[in-house]
């Protein structure tokens, strides 16, 4: 796992993904006391960034192969991610998605032409559903986080992170990424490594699932007692990846930990300061930019928004809550 | 009013506007039964257009006129646009705002450094406070759409509109254009008619406040009965103004005209489907993309959404409605 397997992965992803803006709001920087800079992966197709890491990891296959159909599990956004990424290759997908996952998520996964297969998280174990399935058909698992392939195309955002701080004479900066497995946050980190060494990634998580930042704190591998129960459903991971973890302990700061009401308060914040729909989990990194200033270093901070994908129950009750 | 002052707009502009991206998403083709490409002003600095107009305008003054301050009238987003522009430049900014209009564009203006002076629609009259400012105070006015530098300013998001629809190899399409004065509407059909001659603005407008369908259907300039009572009232206006409306007679489709139960339908769908946080009148023109697909014509739809800035109460009652 190396930069130049996601500036690869950025040629196979050129024509393909959205290159997303990098936006800015004076009431958010006056919140957090520095200069926010938000980088909208919301934007991105399917609502997410996973789109990035399914195209690259779909894309990197052999056609006869891919020609077989592809297999994932996740709760929603690299769901739609693989669907997609699938779809646009003419080839077919089966996602192995939890029945509690958001509805709009289940939906949007079918809508894009995958074959959802539903389980019941207390009852029934995912790892036996996805082997079974793998001996039964010819299918090729795409794992949402602990691939080389998906973390080289997460890395794609980092690629364009440097770039863009780079047009903004940003030189060093924190750069605060969602994290559930760390695909995403080991991805950027490699690229900032590479192209903009003054940026250092901080993995930033919901309360209760911070098996990252203790990880990081620790050195090794640590744990959530469980994975559900939090409307950061997006990065909600049992505990960082294998790839990842050597990745984020080498190059990342220190994770950040925010509570349920600032994710949702800097939902409402991004619906009124950035126009832009982020979901719970995407928001957490914005969270910890706004609510958690004294963690962070430096003038400018850089913020992933890595996802949009929220039923309108859950933004109406953001909006209730913390809506001016 | 010429191409010209578009481009000579466009360069006092670079570095200071935000590029906005031209988005899809293929929930929306279903919907509309072509494709369908969003430009997000919502996504502009203090969340309209209008910063383009009033960036524009501001730049163009001589600095020792520009310094002495500027006054604008405003429902809110040419108010927010003005006052940035303003407070970027250094110089004093004066809006004069109906006590009604919503709550979140009253705070912002004032947020931006201007001094917001309220009036109430039924019993006062905006132009004569206007002229008393005028006449107390050495500001130069800046009109909301009839004003060459105002409809310049606008007319850069037909520039980037033309470059961004030859990238996606997009020859021939309605642009459809939120429409009060027809500033927007108007500087977008300069810029096409020079750069995309075969793409053709189509202004969007609220039912009951129709007067530029209207006009355009005459050949004359037609009023409208009143100018509040919509939730859509980013474009609320009395008439088309005697600069934008010759160029739209020469260059505009026929207009199209939606209820404000499909403007408000448009914003949960933008939210669900496009991670965007659009205004009611910001959402005109998708909604005529989406509910009166036989009224437009090609493979292709090019849409504005003009503006983000609404309450959370409004948009709260979109998704009760509408979000699914």
């Amino acid at each position: 796992m190396n930069i130049e397997m996601i500036r690869a992965a950025d040629g196979r992803l050129e024509g393909h993904v959205r290159r997303t803006p990098l936006l800015a709001s004076p009431f958010l920087d006056e919140i957090a006391g520095r200069r926010v800079w938000i980088k909208p992966e919301c934007l991105q197709h399917t609502g997410s960034f996973k789109f990035r890491g399914g195209w690259s990891a779909v894309s990197a296959m052999a056609p006869d192969v891919r020609a077989q159909g592809v297999l994932a599990f996740s709760s929603g956004n690299h769901a739609q991610g693989v669907a997609l990424a699938a779809a646009k290759h003419g080839v077919p997908a089966v996602i192995i998605m939890p029945s509690d996952a958001p509805e709009m998520k289940i939906d949007n996964t079918r809508a894009l032409g995958a074959e959802v297969v539903l389980y019941d998280r207390a009852s029934e174990d995912r790892d036996a559903i996805s082997a079974r399935l793998l001996a039964e058909r010819p299918l090729t698992l795409i794992k949402p986080f602990d691939d080389a392939f998906v973390i080289a195309g997460q890395g794609t955002c980092g690629l364009e992170i440097a770039q863009q701080a780079a047009a903004e004479g940003i030189a060093e900066a924190d750069v605060l990424v969602c994290c559930g497995g760390g695909g995403f946050a080991s991805g950027i980190a490699l690229a900032l490594e590479a192209d903009a060494p003054g940026l250092r990634v901080r993995p930033a998580e919901p309360e209760g699932f911070d098996d990252m930042a203790r990880s990081l704190a620790s050195g090794a591998i640590e744990r959530n007692d469980r994975m559900s129960g939090s409307l950061c459903d997006a990065i909600l991971t049992l505990q960082p990846g294998e790839i990842t973890f050597p990745i984020l302990s080498r190059l990342a700061g220190p994770g950040l930990v925010v509570s349920e009401d600032e994710a949702m308060h800097a939902v409402a914040l991004a619906f009124s300061r950035l126009k832009l729909v982020a979901e719970p989990g995407g928001a957490v990194a914005l969270a910890a930019a706004l609510f958690h200033p004294r963690e962070i270093e430096g003038e400018d901070v850089i913020v992933t928004i890595s996802g949009g994908n929220v039923d309108a129950g859950v933004f109406r009750q953001a909006l209730e809550r913390f809506g001016s």
